[in-house]
């Protein structure tokens, strides 16, 4: 590694005694009552807990976050916050009681029915999305209701800290930022997006209404992070655009009324070390075993997603297929072991995508296959411990997402893996800023050019393959998930511009 | 009009004896033969050619267009220009003879498949496009290679003057430009685009080289044209992320290697003088009879569309039944007749788009339907007579694109209109940015503000109906098509910088 890694005793001495409260939909555990009425502890799970959970080793750190389940509400009733994890604790949880109904509206119908449509450009447009009056409640009384008690519960952890430091995540919570300012003008608040963030003119396909709220929430903050350029670029635009806002300072800045934002990148990143330790489990070396025996003598073609509409599933099927119709001499060669958990099936789009997954592996293996070689092995299946194994030895990793917010999938393969794997990745996922120089990037809307991507990665030179492999471990190494928190509280804690610093209790113009 | 209008001296005056040449896929006339195998000419429709056609007056001009039918390429095979029209000569027409398996592949699979769908957002990205080998055939044999024979038609008729100016127009068209520039590095070109120009995150949906392709090839003018400001924006941040070209001059120029180009906004607009003349001919007057019987007493709410993806029919009708439910004060009071030209009927898409748009209008009759009202008359039907009489009696005209190069309609029925009628006008409209002053915007895609806005023009006082319609109709009667065209033809013979002299030969480095 060549950069010292930064200790969280550093980013103690960065908060120097403040708080730091993070803020997200889901929390790093919920609870259940077993069969005999105890209550139990269930770690969550995803790729920001993770992330989140690696980089948080303070004792000051307070995590704020949704009750997911009746016994999470019982939790959160209780009302004080709870240690975690038991065995190592490093951090506070405090869980937000939420309704069911509301939180319906908030989670389902709002952040993944449209919001995580709208920035991953999953519409389409010609029909969708067609907002009318449900949709209308379901902004006010869901999102925006949820959005209030989420800021509620903040300005209450806060409320005897002076000067806190407030980290908001993700595209579910964009109102609480300007709530929590209006209630606390000296707060040091960030908001950092994990998916992407559209083009100006994409934006538009959500109501003009929303558009605003939205923008002048987060423009409430001191700091908004994205993962890539693209995406900062992209939200800065719509400021322009939807608020008559300015950019300044190379597009480094936001001046919208009397409030300067800063707009950053902060592409996140993985524990490395915790992955590599979880490589080494038995669970993980039962699975490598049997990975092994599906590849024979052929070399794998590998992927690991949800089955998400954004991960592209089958035209990275339609590319393999091409690739077995162009270059005939990878036939019984090469296997392609696909890997997809199953995700928000209760939206129908899920369903019936999933569906045409299937069907594109079938089709394969019927024009192609053999009695002795399979061409494609699809499980569409939630195992972590079978993703680790197929990341350790593929010959070739194929992520082709059409939009991705960052794509973590990719830097753990480069970690985890041991063959020197190339890395075919979309230029379409925020990691991609980060890993050009050593992957091979691909248009996920051109099979043609995946084939070709996939075709280079198979007949690629040893030399060129090892090269590769560790000019991106390299980069993965370099970033992990605690640099990611600690550049941002940084930021967060600069010098305020005379502009910002509102310790004198001023509001916030735009939310008068 | 509270400006003097150009005459077409003044572009005599500006073209000081230079040849203007012309380019569009579609001409001001297609010939067929009759019964008698007698040659007969049918005038050319659409917006482009009524808007080039009444700017063209010129007797130096030269057309250049594709033959279109069997006959067309007997008039391209004989050589040489005609004059046209026949009854009022004003200028030359030269067709282009192409074969028609690789028009079908330029014209319908490249131009209106892909780049149409593309630069209106028309693409499900899930599953859109999905670009493989038969679309790179279709973009090698059928788009370059028709744009190769433009470019040809384009040098050959210019052989033999000095300096002349050439206009090409529209999507069909991108790759004459480098083509044309490589041949003649004096010529004065510009292109033209009559569609949106999308965001760089959306243009990505074509393959890389397509992107480069076509950018390069537009870099080749000496100023690139659009109908509005976003559309320029996009161009220019394109430019910059698939060329690594530099914005300056307040983004009103492109550098790329040592060219330096213009890239401006000329609002197209319409012939008022004959639109206003042929709302006078009978068979207009006799339309107005029917929709005056049509109306009764109620008000009329008209929309005027091709039946195309872009045009946003299903949407405007579920705005109009939502305004039905919400303010049962219109009931009976109120028709809204919808006239839509079938259009595109062999893609698929606009097949089932049409089945979509007649059962919305249907369903609406059936739910408020009663035996002396009937709530919607829908007539999808090519008959601009009808359209024309209909524009003159509208008490709100509906235009809700979800995007749209320009929007003529709007201007147009601003013009013919003779009751202060209101215009409720899609924000994506190309026109938006002109007309905003006196419409009413609404977001195409928030079914609950377009109803808002019907219900507003509904209940607005006469007198504020009356400001707005002015408004507009000043707005449309001041710039006219062929103020349109002078504006180009002044910006592109404005004294060259040094950079882009090449009179001396010197090549265009991106064509190298």
């Amino acid at each position: 590694m060549s950069e010292k890694k930064p200790s969280t005793n550093s980013i103690n001495k960065l908060l120097d005694g403040r708080e730091l409260v993070l803020v997200s939909n889901r929390g790093p555990v919920t609870f259940e009552r077993n069969s005999n009425g105890e209550r139990i502890a269930k770690r969550g799970a995803g790729g920001l807990v993770t992330a989140l959970d690696s980089a948080l080793a303070s004792a000051s750190t307070l995590w704020v976050a949704s009750a997911l389940s009746p016994e999470d509400r019982a939790v959160a009733a209780e009302g004080h916050p709870f240690t975690w994890p038991p065995e190592d604790p490093r951090y506070q949880v405090s869980l937000v009681d939420i309704e069911p109904g509301p939180y319906d509206l908030y989670y389902n119908e709002i952040s993944n029915k449209i919001l995580w449509f709208l920035q991953h450009y999953l519409f389409n447009p010609v029909k969708q999305p067609s907002i009318g009056p449900a949709d209308r409640v379901a902004w006010e009384s869901g999102y925006r209701y949820v959005n209030q008690l989420f800021a509620d519960k903040i300005t209450s952890v806060i409320e005897d800290e002076p000067e806190p430091v407030v980290m908001v995540q993700d595209y579910h919570l964009y109102l609480a930022c300007g709530l929590v300012r209006r209630i606390r003008p000296d707060v040091h608040l960030l908001h950092f997006t994990h998916i992407p963030w559209p083009a100006a003119d994409y934006f538009r396909l959500i109501p003009a209404k929303w558009r605003r709220e939205i923008l002048e929430s987060m423009l409430a903050c001191d700091v908004v992070g994205f993962h890539s350029q693209r995406y900062s670029r992209n939200f800065m635009e719509c400021c322009r655009d939807f608020l008559g806002a300015k950019v300044v300072n190379r597009g480094q800045r936001v001046i919208f009324g009397d409030r300067e934002v800063a707009v950053r990148t902060y592409p996140i990143s993985i524990d490395s070390r915790e992955l590599i330790a979880h490589k080494r489990r038995q669970s993980v070396a039962k699975w490598r075993t049997k990975i092994e025996e599906q590849r024979g003598h052929c070399r794998l073609i590998v992927r690991v997603d949800r089955a998400e509409l954004s991960k592209n599933l089958v035209r990275g099927f339609a590319a393999y297929r091409l690739l077995l119709q162009e270059h005939p001499e990878h036939k019984e060669q090469v296997k392609f072991l696909a890997f997809a958990y199953p995700t928000r099936q209760e939206i129908p789009e899920y369903g019936e995508y999933r569906a045409e997954i299937e069907a594109a592996a079938a089709a394969i293996n019927k024009e192609f296959g053999s009695t002795d070689w399979r061409p494609v092995e699809l499980e569409i299946e939630d195992n972590f411990d079978r993703a680790v194994a197929a990341m350790t030895t593929y010959d070739v990793l194929l992520t082709n997402p059409i939009f991705d917010g960052m794509n973590l999938v990719a830097k753990e393969a480069a970690v985890l893996n041991e063959r020197d794997g190339v890395i075919v990745l979309s230029e379409n996922a925020g990691a991609y800023e980060e890993l050009r120089d050593g992957v091979l990037g691909t248009n996920p809307f051109d099979i043609e050019e995946t084939m070709e991507r996939l075709h280079q990665a198979l007949v690629m030179t040893p030399l060129e393959r090892e090269a590769r492999a560790a000019r991106v471990k390299e980069i993965v190494l370099r970033n992990d998930a605690l640099k990611w928190l600690k550049h941002q509280v940084a930021d967060l804690l600069k010098k305020r511009t005379p502009r910002n610093d509102r310790r004198d209790g001023a509001k916030t113009p735009s939310l008068r």
